[in-house]
């Protein structure tokens, strides 16, 4: 057997990082579901007719094949594994359609892969937290204004550095482009995504060549994608670059409803920023992103959107809004920097001493009447002396050694951080709350 | 875009399944936790040749590529996706094991991929919840009876049909086919392991044909795999058949002291049935099988055993003993049989009615206090008449309308399966506390 090393781009936590996760992905889950959203789970595999709709991401794809596959086998010969939780979720919608009840609000925890060469905050294997409300037909546009601040409740409820969601809307830019006579206006949406790649002399190469835009044209182009507010002053700054069309009207309203309710109810969240594109064509209005600070470095960590065709087949429609949590791009590089850890290793919180083997029954006893009110306990590997049996339980972070009594006298439970100790009975003691389980510290 | 249609062998939950799952997997890590097992996740992928290292299982493997690779890329050649849970630990505790604390106790809940024919309670992705106890050079037999009982705790706190584990001892049955004669023991115990599939002649002629046993030899195997009990009485019955070795009597030792244990804190959990196998060669100690009443057809749902050598490199040796729960084999057919529901399809406790599109921002209010204190709210996507709204709350499972107060009067919220009515404060009313959260019924 070769030497055993790490797969680049296959992150693995150790068990006190998952700690962590395990506190954070709780954290988001119980968020969501304050806010009414189902949890589904979707198989890995995607028909890779479903997994390349979006041309684009085609190279991206790990397809399967089974090893020993033979003739008679046609079942698993098209299967890829899925790049997000976005395209398994519209094949989840039209496929059970008939038993979901609409608007269907589901959030969605899982890995995703990708087999992109690995770079900083780009992994193969990934973990995403979805959120999307799907309606049948149409999808009242309050709930763009609610996906932010259900996004900003989880967010902020994690021990990470602060997040600004940055928040435009395609019927906006769409509107303005068309209001400006160019001819196109998802390639200028295209063009103006690469802002951040190329910069504004870049942009304006690609505008003009692209959409065979004029200097004036690009000009307003760029100081469209200038505008930012954290009210709706964005607005008057849009009206006063001189361009008016009923698509923009309806984006600047729409805007304008998600900016103040998010000052309202989270300040200091989101800002409008009309330079947010977002390439993917699929989107049709409000488009997210979502910067941590201190980590521009990781590109945006939590996107999303408005998209009234991506779930659709034959007559059903099913227009939806959804963000993705880059659980993975947050996590991974906040562990690695030992910036998130845990308050101990394991989840045990009172190690169970051992006085010799004969006795082990004794105390799987007493680990027994502990875990029978909640305590997680564990009973010593062997019967070494209580000095290292001591030692083996500060090793992992373990906060009580309980020690069982004998023919001198009856059980005793010492903290060992403090070295307190005293008389317990393993039917009634409990520790403080803030022991009970390892926390995030 | 072809019709959308199911895969078979890859089963996916409807929401109101999905919450049984959740249900179900977080009791089982709870247990788990509060016997001190840590949390671990591996990536899905792991290199051929580690997935390979078990010869059989070779035809079951789906391996992974990537839909544009090219010639500089190398890398991702030969992955495929783990077939269980046991291979990736084995190379997740020889990859960090100078930072991992010994006795590793660690629990895992993923899915796992093959690609056989799917029938009954075989699946091509499921899941399954793994809990192994892996040591460094040597583990102590202790481990062996600790796991049934952790097994045992996890399985009685779901509402399922009751769970037999069927225990045996690999010592046992090599010292006993060797004391006997039979050179070969492995080859019998692999003769032994067909019993329910090929019957006892069957075995018979398997035994005579590749250990080479007489008749005598044959009728004392087969004599062995008819001894069971659910107390030490196997061990006189095995003493009858007049074979010695110290092979036999450490075995004999070893299954006593778990159904010894057994007895004592799980009675009627587990029986020391001797025709107990297990077709894998790496077990060498305990071996565990575990039957759901009512439902044999699905073969084990929860099965394992003690190896010792399966985490090895170089001079590191990792002997462990652990135990697998077929997740989705014990779920999705009680949950397709309609015997495990929740007691609603949605989180949402509380949906607040909306008078007028206008007052939606003063429900979301509304929603928010209610959120703030646990109790899961969304407002309702349109302002229909009361009537509708109450209905789209009937067909959730939604215990609780609000209705914001007006000019006229202050909120009320209805409990809308009595019908009970009455005034109430966003900031201050509670649910009964079985309402708070879905439920298995």
């Amino acid at each position: 057997m070769s030497r055993i090393a790490p797969l680049s781009g296959f992150p693995e936590l150790l068990p006190g990082q998952r700690i962590v996760e395990q506190r954070v992905l709780d954290r988001l889950a119980h968020t969501f579901e304050l806010y009414g959203f189902s949890s589904i789970q979707t198989r890995a595999v995607e028909p890779m007719e479903q997994l390349l709709r979006k041309g684009e991401t085609s190279k991206e794809v790990y397809v399967l094949r089974r090893l020993q596959a033979d003739e008679s086998d046609s079942g698993d010969s098209g299967l890829g594994l899925h790049f997000d939780l976005t395209v398994p979720l519209a094949r989840y919608v039209l496929e059970n359609a008939g038993r979901l009840q609409f608007p269907f609000r589901r959030y969605q925890i899982q890995p995703c892969w990708r087999g992109e060469r690995p770079q900083e905050g780009r992994f193969r294997e990934f973990w995403q937290a979805d959120v999307d409300v799907v309606d049948r037909d149409d999808l009242s546009g309050h709930y763009e204004v609610e996906l932010p601040l259900l996004i900003g409740d989880a967010l902020r409820s994690l021990p990470i550095p602060r997040m600004r969601m940055h928040v435009n809307n395609r019927k906006l830019s769409q509107g303005f482009y068309r209001g400006l006579g160019i001819a196109d206006p998802m390639a200028a949406i295209r063009a103006v995504d690469k802002l951040d790649k190329i910069g504004p002399r870049g942009v304006a190469d690609l505008l003009a060549e692209t959409t065979g835009a004029d200097d004036a044209q690009v000009a307003a182009c760029l100081a469209l994608a200038e505008i930012h507010s954290e009210d709706e002053s964005f607005v008057d700054r849009v009206r006063a670059l001189g361009v008016s069309d009923p698509l923009l009207d309806e984006g600047l309203s729409e805007l304008g409803a998600v900016v103040t309710a998010a000052a309202e109810d989270a300040p200091g969240l989101v800002v409008a920023d009309l330079r947010i594109a977002r390439g993917l064509d699929y989107y049709t209005g409000t488009v997210y992103e979502t910067y941590m600070d201190g980590y521009a470095n990781l590109g945006s960590v939590c996107s999303g959107g408005r998209y009234d065709d991506l779930a659709s087949e034959g007559r059903n429609r099913f227009p939806g809004v959804g963000l993705s949590i880059g659980v993975s791009r947050i996590l991974v590089p906040l562990l690695n920097e030992g910036r998130l850890a845990p308050t101990r290793e394991v989840p045990t919180c009172v190690l169970v001493a051992l006085p010799n083997e004969e006795r082990r029954r004794d105390c799987d006893r007493i680990a027994r009447a502990l875990r029978s009110r909640g305590i997680a306990a564990e009973v010593a590997p062997a019967a070494q002396k209580y000095g290292k049996q001591i030692r083996f339980a500060e090793r992992r972070g373990i906060p009580f050694v309980w020690f069982p009594g004998d023919a001198e006298g009856g059980d005793e439970v010492r903290d060992i951080r403090s070295g307190e100790q005293s008389a317990a009975d393993g039917a009634k003691w409990s520790p403080p709350d803030a022991d009970l389980r390892p926390r995030i510290a």
